[in-house]
């Protein structure tokens, strides 16, 4: 492939194009990256709309192949569990992993920052802000595009395009019309989330405790909050658009003050601007985007929301796009930079990881609103926390998908596994009290894992 | 709502369109009713690639409804059943229902044909052809149109809007665009299809039975023949695009020769046309479309397939699309032409029903193309055509879709059930020998078929 130009587009930087174009900068790519909106650096960000990051370790690889995984690191915050806060403000703690083990509150708006400014540093790759895609002719490898401010259009060529703008892709968009059998699909919940923000104290320090992901769990809705740096907390609430506990029945000041006073009365003292923010926040959307293949001729390829936008309640979404990097960086090596080969491969390898990853995020959406607030799934919890511990092969299904690099699809068959084991165990008499001293408990999981392996290695 | 204007627009004049355009006009609306293409009544069909009408109950209430059902049934074929033919050309005959029971083969062109003649004939119904619909203002209830051949742009509005324009439809383009949490999904089969042809013999007549829908079932694939009134029969090829037999390996003459050699022998004597017909019909794709909801505001309504494009496997796309028409033309009366109640009310009910036979479409090309070659599937039917006769309530799957007006999801629950109690059955000791006079099959049925009435009930 000496032959091909080593010259790219990459549209939208975000939190993965900027990111792409660094691992292509990396490798000597003459890159140009084109973004819609304003340059960062220079304007700041809109606020208002973008749940905390939590980087788990797939994110962290994708970093660490940039060498930036210590800069964002120190100024991350690990956070071991989940913290409930029921109705009367009593907490409980519930561990993500072992200990030591953490998922990290990353600001977006900061990460985006550094990428952006790491790949400014490469000489070859060129940074296009305010510039609006119109569409790509793929058959002749041109992108159209026209200047937010100026209206000026204007038109480039490259061997190789990478779409990363996005759930709402104009890249993907283009390549839909332009592909024959494309498979596409976009469903959206029938909820929406707001952002809400937790201000730190007058010395800066954080009003709760800042090393764990708090849930406000309420059955068919719920509130969280995730630390920054700076001593506050970004809060979102996740609630449904209709029905009787919704955003339709927030109209006035006095509605949401009386729904936080009955579901969240210990966090109503801690947000001061609760009113001022509920009103000027956008209410966004929660969607899930799938589509087959990612790619067209070899050539086109989206990443990350562009072809995969997940709903939010793994904390998955970055951390996918960032190992869609990390694993496309991979094959280019395999396949020694024969993009006709890699990108091909890379669609049909990548869908069904990231297929699984959006079932999953679906399900824990009312496994974070409702399901960690039931005895037995806590009871669940605990007993696979020890397992994991007696068994360190065994992994819970949270630590396949958070601690380790495990393929999404391969976790989520053996979280399905699981929840047949587990199954039986709760069945266990007297469990709720023996579960850490029965015997039986290890007897029945040694004679499941046993099976469990054998399917493993045959996969393998 | 005597104070809204009686006037609507209708895009796309394919089968739905048109007969939605009537149902209008008989209600005395002015309608305007737009399609690219030419006007079939001057150009003729391009024909290649229309699979025959299978027509069903729900297809011909539409047409009683406005007066068509006579004349159209004198052009239609009664089918009464399956005729499998083997590799060896033996045939089996399989009934769809009762004695009487059929479904019609009616030509999709002259269908077409008469809807839009008996449009024409309403004064205050107007026909505009060769127009493309470039997008829709739903704001503003504006279309956008520019004539095919002269390229000359127009501009429409209307206070009701319907877009008819088929699986690719433009105007649910614009409805994706302008609707907030819009679901969507286009989903391919890895399958294509290939229209050929059978003519007559010299003297007219059909060369193979004429009353039967002729299947080659061929496991991965099939060959399927509808007849037509003239004495030929419409045959489809179905078969993957990739793989061992696919399309991917037809591409000489010679290849195309030596596969209807091995796999549909009894056909080849019957397809003088076969190389010039394969080689000039193009290779068609199989879509399922679905999206939720199916109209903007309560003024601009998908129908057809432009809102739930289906698979052709159990001949009721035409059908449902037709079924649309009757049951909104229904909704019209019961909310006294109260379109802003009637839009939304009529999907939110039908779309679940548009689901449901989208699955079982899809579900029916493994039936056609592989189960109804297998002695166990065979069995079944004639224990359910048995039960069908012995207990007339009691409707087999196939029935309830293809002979009832059964909303189609109630239908796909009932099929559902019924796979149960079949499990059951087909488990009798010497059932392949004894199903016709088994007592126990008529005991295990009674007892299932109570519980089921129970269910029924408290659905109705």
């Amino acid at each position: 492939m000496a032959s091909m130009e080593k010259k790219a587009i990459v549209v939208g930087a975000g939190l993965v194009g900027s990111l792409w174009a660094v691992m292509l900068g990396q490798r000597g790519y003459a890159v140009d990256l084109y973004e819609r909106r304003p340059d960062v650096r220079k304007s700041g960000f809109a606020g208002g709309r973008s749940i905390n990051l939590a980087m788990s370790v797939r994110g962290w690889r994708a970093l660490e192949k940039i060498g930036m995984a210590e800069v964002i690191g120190r100024q991350a915050i690990p956070m071991h569990g989940r913290m409930m806060h029921d109705t009367r403000g009593e907490l409980t703690f519930q561990p993500y992993g072992k200990k030591g083990q953490a998922i990290y509150s990353v600001s977006r708006g900061g990460l985006n920052l550094e990428l952006l400014e790491l790949a400014d540093t490469h000489p070859d790759v060129h940074l296009h802000f305010d510039q609006r895609c119109q569409g790509v002719d793929l058959s002749a490898n041109t992108l159209h595009f026209r200047h937010e401010h100026t209206g000026k259009p204007s038109r480039v060529r490259a061997p190789l395009l990478f779409g990363t703008d996005g759930a709402f892709s104009m890249v993907r968009d283009s390549i839909m019309k332009q592909t024959r059998r494309f498979n596409y699909s976009q469903q959206f919940l029938e909820y929406g989330y707001k952002e809400l923000h937790i201000p730190p104290t007058a010395q800066g320090r954080h009003r709760m405790e800042p090393n764990a992901l708090h849930i406000w769990p309420r059955g068919s809705f719920m509130l969280i909050a995730l630390p920054n740096a700076d001593g506050s907390f970004t809060c979102t609430l996740f609630l449904a658009y209709e029905g009787k506990e919704s955003f339709a029945r927030l109209h006035t000041d006095a509605e949401v003050t009386a729904f936080f006073e009955r579901q969240f009365p210990d966090v109503l003292p801690l947000m001061p601007d609760l009113l001022e923010d509920f009103r000027q926040n956008p209410t966004a959307d929660l969607v899930t985007i799938r589509c087959n293949p990612w790619h067209h001729d070899g050539k086109a390829l989206l990443l990350g929301d562009a072809s995969h936008a997940i709903v939010p309640f793994y904390g998955q979404g970055m951390n996918a796009g960032f190992e869609d990097c990390s694993l496309l960086d991979a094959l280019v090596d395999e396949y020694a930079e024969d993009w006709s080969s890699i990108i091909p491969a890379f669609s049909r390898m990548r869908i069904p990881q990231a297929d699984a990853i959006a079932d999953l995020a679906l399900r824990n959406f009312i496994e974070m609103r409702d399901k960690v607030a039931d005895p037995d799934f806590l009871l669940r919890k605990k007993i696979a926390a020890r397992l994991h511990e007696q068994y360190p092969e065994f992994l819970p299904l949270y630590s396949m998908v958070s601690f380790s690099h495990l393929p999404y699809d391969q976790a989520l068959r053996e979280g399905q596994a699981q929840d047949a084991f587990f199954e039986r165990v709760l069945q266990l008499e007297g469990i709720e009290e023996n579960w850490a001293d029965n015997p039986e408990v290890n007897r029945l999981f040694e004679q499941w894992w046993a099976g469990r392996r054998d399917v493993l290695q045959e996969q393998a």
